[in-house]
This record gives structure tokens, C-alpha cells and sequence, in this order.
């Protein structure tokens, strides 16, 4: 059938709460603009676990693996540690990412000129920001072997870990980047630590090759990690689409995304490898964490988690038109006041996470 | 001799032009405070390169290794494509900082309320922000093996490097942090990624081992890198002393000086272990680097030279009453609103190096 289907796991910590706000954008979508979907709603966590003894049990396992497209809440916090580290470990995000080789991570990073007066950064710093981090997702030293922990023979321990890159697997995610910035402003900025790291050196040369071979229309430029951090900081309207390595990612789009004042508002997208039946599976999560302190409090912001779903209908469902439908509608939401309590002013009125859903629905 | 021995070698780009005024002020010092030290000015880079065939020369090798402290300028830039790989390799910074064991680089991070018109952050988040950043230097994914560059068996290339840590090399980056807490806010936030790495692990257990062995009375918290890096945008006055490992610790130091708004400002000490004598070497630089585009100009900011001068003032000579003086005649040269061009404000008058020099001479 053309029916994409799409996994709904909301997770642990937040996630939950965030996911039931998609899950009512995703059903107005499917109802009103017939989006051709099926849902599948599965569990994640340390409930799975109580009750199977795995934080992610077969079925949950099976409806990802069938579908096109997983929507993710969040994993991590107090709770887990009642799931022994075998258990969690078995099932993780870091092993879900490997398993469907969602190596090109997408973190696009947007001012919200609503959300300026809750930003660390001067307005005019961050007015008109638009840039995409795209992080190698499946590889760097969060994979690489050997890792492990050691006893040396004078007693000490030491920890150790490798990082790695192969020229195919820089390739193929810088591959990512310049296509999308052909989309987009057509700059790409490639970064690694070629000073020191031999890791960043071979990166570096395979990412000119590929340009040279294949972008030469888009503009290409290099910074040092150390740099890229404080650019980002500085004058972070200099970027189109950013690509790096994984824990350099990792560093950078949290940093980049506390610039822009609204972690609870980013979405993210992990694409895997296309199929030859030209599919390609995606996982779509806010940026954001399960933040377990304020779990089950009913107040956690939604959009990041909503404005995920856009990015599933934009890159998924080839559904730009839609995409940009939900995308405005939070945009609408926000210039009309509504306001979690990450993002709101002091003395402002607060929304709880369904009314923030509400305001999105209202605004579609 | 009571006399302490102090290297001062400018190096290459800005660094000759900075170093310049620091060694005005050492002369200024020597002369008008007694403060007991003996000078010894040496070259480092090309214009050695050129006469002698080496980067760092026989004579300043000596010039260094005799010293109880070194004040280095700068080193890197486009003149040094002039000098083939393995010159430039055999006298490196990081060769220094592995000869010397310099393993504890320490970075302030200070708001000037002064400065805050040029710098991206809001004056309320950057209001009395002072926190140092504790970076270990001589060992991580900078010094680990195996390292370099693979041909696989497929024709593609691989290139690998090693993050390791001891626990021994944790222990004593760890000590200087506890330590320094103790003269501060006594507060300590140690930074590791140990979610996903086994030497992280080993990191974040060697520091609460040492924490619960001798330093309880100080307040011990962890962050993720990740986190981390978010944390010194959004609310950087939340730290007083942050350790953490050598690759982490350039990222997140970058990304804290430009959130202070004036990285030609900020300096550096690295320090080595206590010898039996009770001398440490130690190696004072600003944390900018060599800035090409802009040497020989005679418009660079001196004050990371300088304040690196009170650092060295601080620590190796102990003599805090100077440090402060020196720190002082800084902020009263700012406040009467001497600005070299990095820290100008549009349409504001901009002092060359030398004149930057003169007013805190003025203000001595
Ligand atoms: C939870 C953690 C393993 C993860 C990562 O480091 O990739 C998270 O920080 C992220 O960025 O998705
Ligand atoms: C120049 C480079 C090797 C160096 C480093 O990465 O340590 C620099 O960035 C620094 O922070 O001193």
C-alpha cells in the first residue's frame, strides 16, 4: 500500500506527555489533509521492562522495524535506575541508531523572534539565525573499538575509547550536507580538529574530494571544533548547514541550541541509508532530554516534539506544503502568546502541555 | 639565587606584538615593585626556521627549560606553510606542553561589566560571571595511541585516534581543581561524557573517589559535556571551577571566552607537577591565538598577554598583591574607556597595541 506507516514511541521522563501532543497533530493531519499514514503506538521503558523484563520488548521492536518512520519521545533519567545497565543497555537509543544506520542527524537551529526576550543572546546576535547541524550519527568514537576499561600493572586504571572515521562513512554524510544546502543557502561548513586529530585530517581531505568531485557549485569552508564553539556563540547568522563528526555534534548543537533560547522547541531528524525501493528510515525527537524533574507534571513544552512531526512530513511524507502548514501554525501559536514555561517571561501566563497542544490545533 | 627565571618568547602572528607590552610590564615590575626575576626573551618559529633550520632553536630550548616560567606569545598562521610539517612537529606547543607535563591549563572566564556592549550575550546573563576552567593538557585523544592514518583491505581510508585517561592523570588535574575551589567559591563542576564513554566512566569515579578521600568540604557536581556546553550560554554564573579532560576542554573554553564577550582578553596558565624543591613550572599565554590576518598591524589587544602577567605574578612569583595591582591598572584603563579594536564599539576610538600598553602602564 502508499500508506507510510510511522511508530509512535513516546519513552520515559517527558516523553510520553510531549508524544500525546504530536500524536493529536499527527491524527489532524491524517483526518483533515489526508496524509497517508498508519500510527502505531508502542512503549519504551522502564513500564516495558517491569512487565517483559526489556526496556524496548518485541513488539515495540517490531513496530519500528516496520515502520517508515519512528516518531520518539525521550529515554533516560531517575527512573532507569531501577532497569539494570544490561537491560537498558540492550535497547538503547545509541543502539537503535546503529541497528537502522541512522547515520546523518539533522538538527535544524531557528530564532523564534517571539522567544527573543527568553534567549542568553542579544536580539541582534540572534535575529534571523537558520542554520542545520547535520552530526554523523552511527560512527565517531561513540562506536569505535577497541573501548573499554583496563587494571595496568601498577594498579592504576585506565579508560579508553577510539575514535574513527572511514572516507565512506564521511562521504556519505557529507553527501547529506551538501544536497541539503543545495536546498538551502548553499554553504556548507565542515568541522573537525585536522589540526591535531589524524581522525579529523582524513575527514577533512574526503570532504574536499567529495566537493571537489561533486559540490563544486556549493561554498565550502573548515573550522577547527574549538572555533566552530565560539562562532556559533559569536555570530552564529554566518551558518547555512553545519557537518561534523558525532561528539562534536553532540557538543555543538546543544550549544547551538541553548543559543538560540529554545532547547524545548528544536527538532531533530536521524536518516538512514536509501533502500532501493528509494525509502529511507527516519527517526524524528526533540533535541530536548526526558527531563525527569519535571516528568509527569503535565508542563513541558510540546513543540520541539511537534515540530519534529514537521520535519516527518516534510522529509518522509514529502509533504512540503504540510510541513510548512504545521510549522506556521506554531509560529501563529507563539505570536499570539501561548507560552510553556521554559520559553515564557517572567509575570507571563503559563500553558500546560495539552494547552499548548490546543493552541496548535486552534491555529491549524 | 631567590631570583625566578622568566622565558619570554613572542613566537609568530600577533604574538611578538603582545608579548611586547607584557615584557614592558615585567619590566615594570621588576623595576618599580622588586619583584626578583630575571628575563630572558627568545624566538620561536620562522624567523628562526629561516637562520637555524628549527622552529624552536637550541637557544631557546635552553631559554625554556631553564626557566621557572615561560610567557608565550603565539604560535601558527599562514607563514607557517613555510615551514615543512615535520620542523613545525618537532617543536609544537603541544611538544611543550608534553616536555614540560604542563597537565592543568587553567582558564578564567571573566565578564567585564566594561566590555559588555560587544559581547553576544545579554549583560544580564554575563553580569559577574568569573569561573575558571580547569583543562587537563597532556594527555586524552591529543597524546593517545594507537594513532594515524589506514589503508582498509577495500581501498578505503581510516583514520583512528585514542581517548584515554588514567586514573593517576585524573587524580592530579582533579587535586588542582579541589584545590583552586578552596580559594574560591569552593565549588567544583566536573565535565565528562560518561553516558557513552568508558574512560568518561572511569573519569567521573576517580573524581568522587578523590572528592570522598580529601576534599568532601567542596561542593562536587557533574554535567555532560553536552549539557555542559549549553550551561556556560544559559547561565554561566552557576560555576566557579569546571574540570575537565584535554579534547572537552578546548571546545568548552573557546565557547565560555567568546560568551564572555572579549576573548583578546582572556589569559592562560599551564601548569606542571611540584618538584622536590617545591617549584612547578609553568607556561603563561593568552588564549587567543596567532591571528594572521591582523599581525603586523599593530592593532591586536594586548590584555590576555597582560592579564597572563598577573597570572604568572599570582602563581609562580607569589606575589598576589602584584597580581591584583596588575589586574586593577587593567580595568582602570578599560573603565576610562581605552578600547583596542576587537573591543571598540562602533564609531569608538581604538588604541593600537602600543597605546593599549601605555594606558595600563598609566594606570600602574
Ligand atoms: C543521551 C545521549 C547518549 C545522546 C548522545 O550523546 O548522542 C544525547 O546527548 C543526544 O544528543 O541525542
Ligand atoms: C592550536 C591547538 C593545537 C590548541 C589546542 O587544541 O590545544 C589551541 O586550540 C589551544 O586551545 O591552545
Amino acid at each position: 500500500s502508499n500508506m507510510v506507516k510511522v511508530a509512535v514511541v513516546g519513552g520515559e521522563g517527558i516523553g510520553p506527555e510531549v508524544t500525546a501532543q504530536s500524536r493529536r497533530v499527527l491524527d489532524w493531519f491524517a483526518a483533515k489533509r489526508n496524509v497517508p499514514m498508519t500510527l502505531r503506538e508502542a512503549q519504551y521503558g522502564l513500564i516495558p521492562y517491569l512487565a517483559t523484563g526489556k526496556v524496548l520488548p518485541e513488539d515495540t521492536a517490531e513496530a519500528m522495524d516496520e515502520a517508515d518512520a519512528i516518531l520518539w519521545g525521550a529515554t533516560g533519567g531517575p527512573e532507569t535506575t531501577e532497569v539494570p545497565a544490561a537491560a537498558r543497555k540492550a535497547g538503547s537509543l545509541l543502539g537503535l541508531r546503529s541497528k537502522y544506520d541512522l547515520y546523518a542527524n539533522l538538527r535544524p537551529i531557528m530564532a523564534s523572534p517571539a522567544l527573543s526576550a527568553s534567549a542568553p543572546l542579544k536580539p541582534e546576535v540572534l535575529d534571523g539565525v537558520d542554520f542545520v547541524i547535520i552530526r554523523e550519527l552511527t560512527s565517531g568514537i561513540y562506536f569505535g573499538e577497541p573501548r573499554g576499561i583496563e587494571t595496568l600493572p601498577d594498579g592504576q586504571r585506565r579508560g579508553f575509547n577510539t575514535e574513527q572515521y572511514t572516507t565512506n562513512q564521511i562521504r556519505r554524510v557529507a553527501r547529506s550536507a551538501f544536497e541539503l544546502a543545495r536546498t538551502r543557502r548553499n554553504k556548507v561548513c565542515s568541522v573537525d580538529k585536522a589540526n591535531v586529530l589524524e581522525t579529523s585530517v582524513v575527514w577533512r581531505e574526503e570532504v574536499i574530494r567529495l566537493h571537489k568531485e561533486e559540490f563544486s557549485d556549493v561554498e565550502l569552508t573548515h573550522l577547527y571544533v574549538d572555533n566552530a564553539a565560539m562562532q556559533i556563540v559569536r555570530e552564529p547568522r554566518q551558518f547555512d548547514v553545519m557537518v561534523t563528526g558525532n561528539i562534536f555534534g553532540d557538543i555543538l548543537s546543544d550549544c547551538a541550541a541553548m543559543a538560540s533560547g529554545s532547547l524545548g522547541m528544536l527538532p531533530s531528524a536521524s536518516l538512514g541509508p536509501v533502500d532501493r525501493f528509494g525509502r529511507r528510515k527516519a527517526l524524528y525527537e526533540p533535541v530536548h532530554g526526558s527531563a525527569p524533574d519535571i516528568a509527569g507534571k503535565g508542563i513541558a513544552n510540546p513543540l520541539g516534539s511537534i515540530l519534529s512531526v514537521a520535519m516527518l512530513l516534510r522529509l518522509t511524507l514529502n509533504r512540503p506544503e504540510d510541513a510548512d502548514l504545521l510549522e506556521q501554525a506554531v509560529q501563529t501559536a507563539l505570536a499570539s502568546g501561548a507560552r510553556t514555561a521554559d520559553i515564557a517571561e517572567a509575570g507571563a501566563k503559563k500553558l500546560s502541555t495539552v494547552q499548548m497542544g490546543d493552541a496548535v490545533l486552534n491555529a491549524l
